[in-house]
């Protein structure tokens, strides 16, 4: 399903806050109400907070037309450009819309859909390349039993998503079993997103514990692992949620595919190594309580990293949108 | 701490239930009062079940006057008994105190302090033989960083516990840095419980969650991981909460000392290794669920299995109330 896109003159997004308890489709006319659902983290994950700006300089237009009422349109703009600071798409995809505005809404929009649609692409050849490779790795013609981490599909982009879509493609060919996500603590986007996706598309899942993953691969519960991309690094080493690094343990314990599935925009090159990414360490708070419910005694510290790197001799393949890099059989970026 | 003890004339335990947002001493005078504290689990942990089994005899004796009562006597008895039908040292701790009800109240009162008195004792030689071979095997003087996973404490037994009286051992002896818990997922041991035993030794700690141990190991944070064991297979292979063979992986991968902290009565000779373990799935509510609140769409389906078995192969060394078995030296059972 489409988690995000332009209606009738108005942003519509899935609010994230309230999944899975409700499934609240907010209807955003104004910008400060946009600003806010970005604050407020109603919409996450960077191609959908890229295609949200998008939007938001249109809705910006229909508000304060930049012909007439430019200043106004500016500093429309520019909350939106600032809501989410360390969200280099979003800041990114305003700044290439804006440069239109004196084409008017209908000049801003056009660029926003080819966004939306570039975006819708992207996810649509990871997920055929993926599928793919899937098939091919496994072998045979059973359908696919595939493990994943955190939330990957529409919500994180606005159809579809990354490793989520190969499950999505797969499971569209009829030749998913079943998807195992893991819930993903701290923020439990496996449990709370990744499900209600899996819900949405009809595909058979069953959700579980972080650390019944390796086990259950050492069962041969799944036939393949895969997992979306914060960032790779030249050399392939892989950063994405923590978790990530412990199903590439278990994979390569039990001697099934570890895919990393992301678009090239997440290709570093800059980075040489995992060694160079520092990991950023979230606080004791996220730890030490679910959903505000508290689940330690109250002060108790924590060591709590955002992300994890796993190293590229645990990853079989990377799958971009635009080609696979088989790191098993040696290839590099 | 003691968690659990016979004090003037009834059985006073930690209430685990309210733990760790209250600390309630529950005081029982009567026989049912103990059954329910028993079924609601408030207390828990097979040689604690023991113990309050063993006081609960001496308690329906206080009640019922064996001599002059004994049809009462029996009844009370088997209630506690019964309370929890898969808890055999329950079972097993009642059956060894009930022959003695002829003695009267103190003759009964003198074999639950005995029970209770190995116990601790078990504990206590766990912890010296445990935080010896782990000087051992880290080498240097440095203070040692331990990670471990659910709840092994005085909690479980009566004082002091299994892996975590390694960790208590550690800390007396002025040679402990941090302990590292994980939460341990999906009923949260490890921060509700271990983490509030840590404190009330003034043991230095921080919490994290359970899939962050293999990839903070990775990273050198932690000297040794030290778990318990719900059984010992006669192979060496060894089955205990869900997410030790994680940290099993995690610890093999960064060359870090894996050790098993368990009584002698958890080594089970009569099953040959872990492949003849049978793992229990504990049903899809626990993983959708924490602490009655929804992390999951409703009805969400899970695979949730509550324990896991790590191959002797990523076993350094079983540490019991008796000696010291090195696996990685070749050393069997």
């Amino acid at each position: 399903m489409r988690t995000l896109d332009w209606v009738d003159g108005a942003i519509e997004l899935v609010d994230q806050t309230k999944l899975p308890q409700e499934v609240e489709i907010l209807r955003l006319t104004e910008v400060p109400d946009l600003v806010a659902a970005i604050k407020r983290l109603s919409v996450r994950g960077a191609p959908a907070l890229g295609v949200a700006g998008a939007y938001g300089v249109a809705l910006a237009a229909t508000v304060n037309d930049p012909a007439t009422d430019r200043a106004a349109f500016d500093a429309a703009v520019a909350s939106i450009r600032d809501a989410r600071p360390t969200a280099v798409n979003l800041a990114r995809m305003v700044d290439r819309v804006t440069p239109l505005a004196d084409g008017g809404v209908e000049a801003l929009l056009a660029e926003a859909d080819r966004i939306r649609d570039e975006e819708l692409a992207a996810s649509l050849a990871m997920g055929e390349r993926g599928a793919d490779l899937v098939r091919e790795l496994v072998g045979g013609d059973a359908p696919i039993r595939a493990m994943t981490i955190c939330n990957t599909g529409g919500l994180a982009t606005v159809e579809r998503g990354t490793a989520l879509a190969v499950i999505q493609t797969l499971h569209e060919r009829g030749e998913l079993a079943e998807a195992l996500p893991v819930e993903t603590r701290p923020l439990l986007q496996g449990g709370r997103l990744t499900t209600w996706e899996l819900q949405q598309m009809g595909a058979p899942h069953r959700l579980l514990v972080d650390s019944a993953g390796p086990f259950l691969l050492a069962r041969g519960a799944a036939d393949v692992v895969l997992i979306g991309a914060d960032r790779v690094a030249a050399n392939g080493d892989t950063a994405n949620k923590i978790g990530s690094f412990s199903l590439a343990l278990g994979a390569a314990n039990a001697g099934v595919p570890f895919l990393v599935v992301a678009p090239e925009s997440t290709v570093d090159l800059d980075t040489p190594d995992g060694d160079a990414i520092e990991i950023e360490d979230r606080g004791p708070e996220e730890v030490a309580s679910v959903r505000g419910v508290p689940v330690a005694p109250p002060g108790t510290p924590g060591v709590n990293p955002a992300f994890d790197v796993t190293p590229v001799g645990l990853v079989t393949a990377l799958v971009t949108d635009e080609r696979v890099v088989r790191f098993d059989d040696g290839e590099a970026l």
